[in-house]
């Protein structure tokens, strides 16, 4: 078994048939690397949603795995393309902050912006709407094929940040949804690193108030009951077993939680 | 060219990230492996629709295929983790049902609970809400590696069964839908082998009464009509010829089914 | 590094677990080809989606590239499966225009009928219902596996055409909604090789009056703003910065446009 293929995994609000158009360019560079997508339906134009979904699963791949993560509501305008070396990964996006909850966590190296005349473009100039097609998708692929980094363009050390939303004043928690997912689970922006929920929480929402239990499985209460739990990620969920939180609260990505721990 | 990539492929309700996060994880322990999604959105929390999608795909595949399916409300609860080998394939998921009709009727070999000490997990402890990335990918890498199906566990006797429900009397069928496809058609759980319908049925739901003609093929009907027709799985299907049965009826998957032969 | 493996791509309405199918079916023949889905999400029975889809993704993909496309509401009638092999690619779909703009675009070499005698399906028979799953995979699988182009069954020169509507007039365009994508930007069957837009249009729809302004990017306008830019695919798009021009509008794929340039 000779050298094993190199990855590249894709973070996106495209849908099709702008994923699979990015799948043949990359293909078209460079053959003998393989393409996973992580998602192809974060919310459209939420950087946020986009930076939660890269973060929760870049670190399951294998080291040297190049992410591309593109939510770019700003696409055409100024914004930088950039490529982010991390520890041990690489990480390809508009710098809007997608980028960076994942690669800081990893443990940032070096940022560079992408520059165009070092990469082979599809089309003859770069559309203005289609970034993923004519720059981040052959800057992934020169890196698979062996480009340095260092060639993909010059040292930024700027860099737009982005960061969860989170306020913890001894017992009260104001955080957001940062994703749902497809059950309908709402993912908080505060996790047990940052505070330790035993019993539960009082959640104040839409004028309403709940009483959420923190459980540590779906199976620990009825259908039906508005719980708390540890997710998988690290972060807290507000979910109700076998049913969708996110229908139950008429939540969606960005509402503000404000809870109180019991 | 060499010995040929192993296959492991993945029905689920999970919907992104959690898929892709599982495909790393699989890619992390063993990268020499294939990986297909046959299904990401079974209905959420449905073992049904899940057992059937499973058991209308597998046996597509090549011989030796590693098949993972999970659709688990119970997971974190005490249900098994389990690993099935049947005469040309293996089966991966939670002892609840859902590999039951496709493994027994390529033929179950034997069973094992899966021991989360033989496995490499990417956590350190498992999560009570992710098996899928913490226990069923890590078991279906090794075994895609090459480890013995022996190793995985202890054998077990006893497992959770799993039948799609059906009454046939005389020219009357009960039965349910057990899977509703992009187009809305309505997979019932009773097939030619079942029944054999020649010219039609009577159908009787939620109160109306519809007359549905056997054709061999959408293109025998006009648009618009309800049919009932020998679907590619071998399961009856009720259909519309280029529109949706199911929003027409308002049924859903579970839907109780009550027709007449005619 | 030995010969590269084949692409084959899929582009259809189909949604789980058929497409899942069709690569079990085409591993099952030949283990060493990739498969990529370009689309499973064609709105359901519509052709013309399916080929403008077809067309906007094919070009991108590397030379060689085996492209099935099935949109496919005669599946079962005596409309022909066809192959076709251009300057750059291969086809394979049902004979309804779907293959036709792409194909046309790169260069018509000749058309075959799929002769399914030649192929290895994967059941006794084909179904009357699925040709995605018993000849579209098999006569993909067979080509990529190395069959030569004229065993896969008999010239024709006759096919169905697939042409996108258009009548322009001076200054007046009457179009249609050929695709709209996830964002909710309604991509339309002229493009700038039809007629060139500099200013803007003045948009009839459903009996309101909408002034749309011609923009480089999404980024020249406000939120909220109604515009039409150069989709990435050459076409012209009706788009909403970070909104849905099809709720906004109600537009749906065949939606007829009305427009004047000003």
């Amino acid at each position: 078994m000779g050298e094993l293929k190199m990855l590249i995994t894709l973070t996106t609000d495209f849908g099709s048939p702008y994923v699979g158009i990015m799948k043949g360019v990359i293909k078209s560079i460079f053959k003998d690397v393989e393409i996973i997508e992580i998602s192809s339906d974060v919310p459209p134009f939420d950087i946020k949603s986009g930076a939660f979904v890269l973060y929760s699963s870049y670190k399951f791949f294998p080291k040297g795995t190049i992410h591309i993560a593109i939510v770019d509501p700003g696409v055409g305008s100024e914004r930088k393309a950039i490529a982010i070396r991390t520890r041990n990964f690489y990480f390809i996006g508009p710098d809007n902050g997608i980028l960076i909850p994942a690669a800081k966590e990893d443990g940032i190296m070096e940022i560079r912006e992408i520059n165009i005349d070092r990469i082979p473009m599809p089309v003859e100039k770069p559309s203005s709407t289609f970034h993923g097609r004519d720059i981040f998708a052959p800057a992934a692929a020169c890196l698979a094929k062996g480009i340095k980094f260092e060639e993909i363009g010059n040292i930024i050390d700027k860099y737009k940040n982005l960061e969860f939303f989170k306020i913890i004043n001894g017992n009260i928690i104001e955080c957001e949804v940062i994703f749902i997912d497809r059950f309908g689970n709402l993912i908080l922006s505060i996790g047990e690193k940052d505070i330790f929920i035993e019993r539960g929480v009082e959640l104040e929402f839409q004028g309403s108030k709940y009483y959420l239990k923190n459980v540590r499985t779906y199976y620990d209460v009825n259908r039906g009951e508005l719980i708390i739990v540890k997710g998988s990620s690290g972060f807290y969920e507000i979910s109700i077993r076998e049913g969708s939180a996110k229908d139950l609260l008429n939540a969606y990505v960005g509402s503000r939680i404000r809870m109180r721990v019991i």
